[in-house]
């Protein structure tokens, strides 16, 4: 199964306490697709500028992306600045420019209308939607949102999460979204709004999930070496609906492939965060992910009685 | 094995978004002996003030806690007031006034010389250090903290650090002591300052330890009512103390064991913060503890492959 994912790429300047970087590729989708890759067959459909190079491009060629969603608009790619504090947990946006992103208009192009899975990275709900009647009714929708949009846009997000299986937000976002301090109730709100699944990001602290099948939840990889967060989040999403596109092929989604998948998920993230912007996902190979995966595990395995 | 307790026993006054009460005995000698009841014979040594009335000593004495080295001495108990912001995860201390236990000196009555465990719960550091010379040296060793005296008395906490085994104490607390952000290094030198064993409790997040075996992580149990944090860290430790000293009697204490006594600390801590005070602590039984136990344990269960 393919996994479709529509959202940001974009240009990131990042200082971190370790270090920074200025203007590296970066954005949702390229974050997401980099994690899903691994897994699946992974489409894009995005905006960039014409000041997106070939070497730029080359990051996703690599990993075999299909890259044919993928609109070179005249003018500038998204950029976004971003200043992280000492612990990592709390950043500051220095400077946002959306460039040809304030324009963007989705368009799925004719051979990526069947994907057998999609992912709605954080853009306008509307347009999330709009994508929705593009293609053909894949067998998993996910989706992710932020602050602005449950602040801006309430009903269009409503309207889209209505057909939306799998919601992949933070803790305050969802919150905020149920107007409910407390997580396990806030979940019930959301999940009674569309999403059969509600899988919330808690950063260094790892994940949960709510869904038919009860709570799940894990903590984060405790790592020695953490540089730089950006993109954790979407890279999680990718390894989560990229194990998921590869193993529903052969089987129903079940709660113990739902486990599995959000570990994965959270595997991918922890490639993500030891290295500036995308470097840590260029270069993984199954069995390096393996080990770390039964690294997870280990983590927080209970022996019985 | 026993265990013994050395710590504050108060009045405490907490008003959270779910309610108010008053001057309800807490502290945490108070939290910790009542969670470790459950598994062990506990005692305590601290001190109250003669407003610290018969019905306040029938909380403890209804769980067959110790109470020989509870001094009553003239003045006022201990008394904290604190108030919880809208997400629990926040407080601001209203008020703190030491009474009695300002000029508290541990003394371990004749009776409680050779506990097979010992907590010293978190007052100053040279006390601490004063209960260990008072008693033989116990099987095991546990020892909390904070910012207080991480900041005032480094020196002293430093001497009591070097004969304990467990310590533990909050994120923040594990970074300020190490003067280190990243949590795995922090945990590296703290253990070179004579813990074998740091715990890292992380609140709604769960807990995180770092010892020879390596890494152990787990969530907290998600709670669809919680309406008052005082007291979790304090009965997470009772737990997780408590746990150990009843199952290290048969065997020595290695991963798999002290894995299951992190996971019944929380267990405990999850019944704490379900009611005021210590209310959840007074009427559990084995079975209700077992089950949860089994809740916990599948929460994050991720099955093989």
């Amino acid at each position: 199964m393919s996994v479709l994912v529509v959202g940001s790429v974009a240009f990131d300047s990042i200082e971190t306490p370790f270090g920074a970087r200025r203007e590296i590729v970066g954005g949702a989708a390229t974050y997401f697709s980099l994690a899903a890759s691994y897994f699946t067959k992974v489409g894009i459909v995005a905006a960039v500028g014409d000041d997106f190079r070939d070497d730029h491009l080359a990051l996703l060629n690599r990993r075999g992306i299909d890259l044919s969603g993928l609109e070179r608009a005249k003018g500038e790619t998204f950029r976004w600045a971003g200043r992280y504090h000492f612990d990592l947990n709390t950043r500051d946006t220095l400077d946002t420019r959306l460039g040809v992103f304030a324009d963007f208009k989705p368009k799925v192009p004719e051979r990526l209308r069947k994907p057998g899975s999609l992912f709605l990275a954080n853009i306008d709900p509307d347009l999330q939607h709009d994508v929705l009647t593009q293609v053909e009714r894949p067998a998993l929708v996910g989706c992710d949102t932020m602050n602005f949009w449950i602040e801006g846009k309430l009903d269009s997000l409503k309207r889209t999460l209505k057909k939306v299986d799998v919601l992949v937000i933070n803790d305050g976002e969802s919150r905020q979204l149920a107007g409910e301090p407390n997580l396990v109730r806030a979940a019930g709100a959301i999940r009674s709004m569309g999403p059969t699944t509600l899988i919330v990001k808690r950063g260094e602290f790892g994940a949960a999930a709510f869904s038919n099948s009860g709570i799940f939840a894990i903590p984060a990889l405790l790592l020695d070496s953490v540089v730089d967060p950006t993109g954790a989040g979407d890279s999680f999403a990718g390894g989560f609906m990229g194990y998921l596109a590869k193993h529903a092929e052969r089987k129903a989604i079940d709660d113990v492939m739902m486990r599995r998948a959000i570990a994965m998920g959270s595997v991918m993230a922890s490639f993500c965060v030891q290295s500036f912007g995308v470097e840590g996902l260029l270069d993984l190979d199954p069995a390096r992910i393996q080990q770390r995966y039964d690294d997870f595990r280990a983590l927080s395995h209970i022996d019985g009685a």
